[in-house]
């Protein structure tokens, strides 16, 4: 494949299991997602690749909606090139969707909102077979005091008690809305906002947890909020409960 | 603890993520439930242990409702046994219920009915959160085609042609109940009976896979399963999809 042919870009939705991932952004060393992305589109195209991620997952945290782009000199179909990439991708990621777009969308840069779903199972045992994508609590949760403290959160904050800006940026970020979906012992809390601190949703839900076990109260969260300060907030909750679902355009 | 003290006789209901084991019994090398589960138990009681199991699932076959039995010389509750069992077992085996029991119940001989659940995803893409405990079938399947052809195997039979009886047994079983339930892309067939042969689950569902991808027709279980040969079936379904979900006593 020669270097002056035409490059194009493409947008693709992928979805993953952070379990066996040290996150999405390459390390120097240890499996990620964009290096095993970038892995198999470099053994279709024969030449190295490199892919731009609209979130850069925790190590641990699941995707079902993270966006991606590359810009490739691809000669088929975006289907085709849909169908190399899910011969060669590991089984943990998949690649959903698969469009061409124009050459100047960027997946960090253009997203209006990202959405987040942390999964609690609230009961006395472990489920075996959703442990890798749940965070198990034993001791019982007041939900109902964690859905009023929640409400303190939306809107437009200085989220510094909720995690760390990028270098040289303010932490102001836009809470658009928190809903709570239960089913039997399956607590589901769906976060979005325009975008988010580093850690932003594990520090919230674990704030949020100690409210649940009476840990702190419902108006602290309200203080904490206020005090614009890392050490007032509860420890993050664990990466494995935590996936990033949609970034909207 | 002294070998002359009195022995009890445990049952335990047990569930387990079958991806990373070599099947429910021990194996002369290769990580096992059994294995995994009497070296928990072995850790606490300070002694070798043995537990027996009511069914022997295969490799990557999942289990909800596994029961296993133990003679132990054990001086506390079965709740505390439950909560060191919890402590010293890895975390893709999980003991969800346990009590004492008469001293001659065998989970295996005394079990009346087990039930098995076979769990499909039948959409184009695979579903990376799910991949470990579905089959995925990305071709569209006529499941009408196979709840029909299902009937069939419903009763008692000579059921050779999906499997293989234990050494000087018969191969007849009495298949109590099949029963489906479609949820969007994911079919759950659940089937019980009063016992199973050698991979007959997988060895039906593959068949009836066969059925639902038009590559035989509905009545032709009906023949598969007259012809008492093993021949004649399909291949086994994956085993990731089947899942061992309860034992009647």
């Amino acid at each position: 494949m020669r270097n002056d042919q035409p490059l194009e870009t493409y947008k693709a939705t992928i979805a993953y299991d952070g379990t066996d991932f040290l996150g999405y952004q390459v390390q120097t060393s240890g499996r990620t997602v964009q290096g095993s992305f970038e892995t198999a589109l470099t053994q279709i195209l024969k030449t190295p690749q490199r892919i731009i991620g609209a979130g850069r997952t925790d190590t641990g945290v699941h995707a079902t909606g993270q966006v991606i782009s590359m810009k490739i000199a691809w000669q088929h179909s975006a289907k085709d090139l849909h169908r190399a990439l899910s011969a060669n991708l590991p089984d943990d990621i998949v690649v959903k969707e698969l469009t061409t777009i124009y050459p100047s969308f960027h997946p960090r840069f253009d997203a209006l909102e990202r959405q987040y779903v942390y999964t609690i199972l609230n009961q006395p045992l472990p489920d075996v077979l959703s442990r890798r994508y749940v965070l198990h609590v034993a001791n019982p949760l007041n939900i109902e005091n964690m859905q009023r403290a929640s409400r303190f959160l939306i809107g437009e904050h200085n989220f510094s008690s909720f995690g760390k800006p990028p270098q040289g940026n303010n932490a102001v970020r836009h809470l658009r809305q928190i809903t709570w979906k239960q089913n039997g012992p399956e607590i589901k809390i769906t976060i979005s906002a325009n975008a988010f601190l580093y850690r932003m949703v594990r520090n919230i839900v674990g704030t949020l947890l100690n409210v649940g076990l009476g840990k702190i109260e419902t108006k602290d969260v309200k203080y904490i909020l206020e005090a614009k300060d890392r050490a007032m907030a509860g420890a993050p909750a664990l990466a494995c409960g935590l996936c990033l679902t949609k970034v909207n355009y």
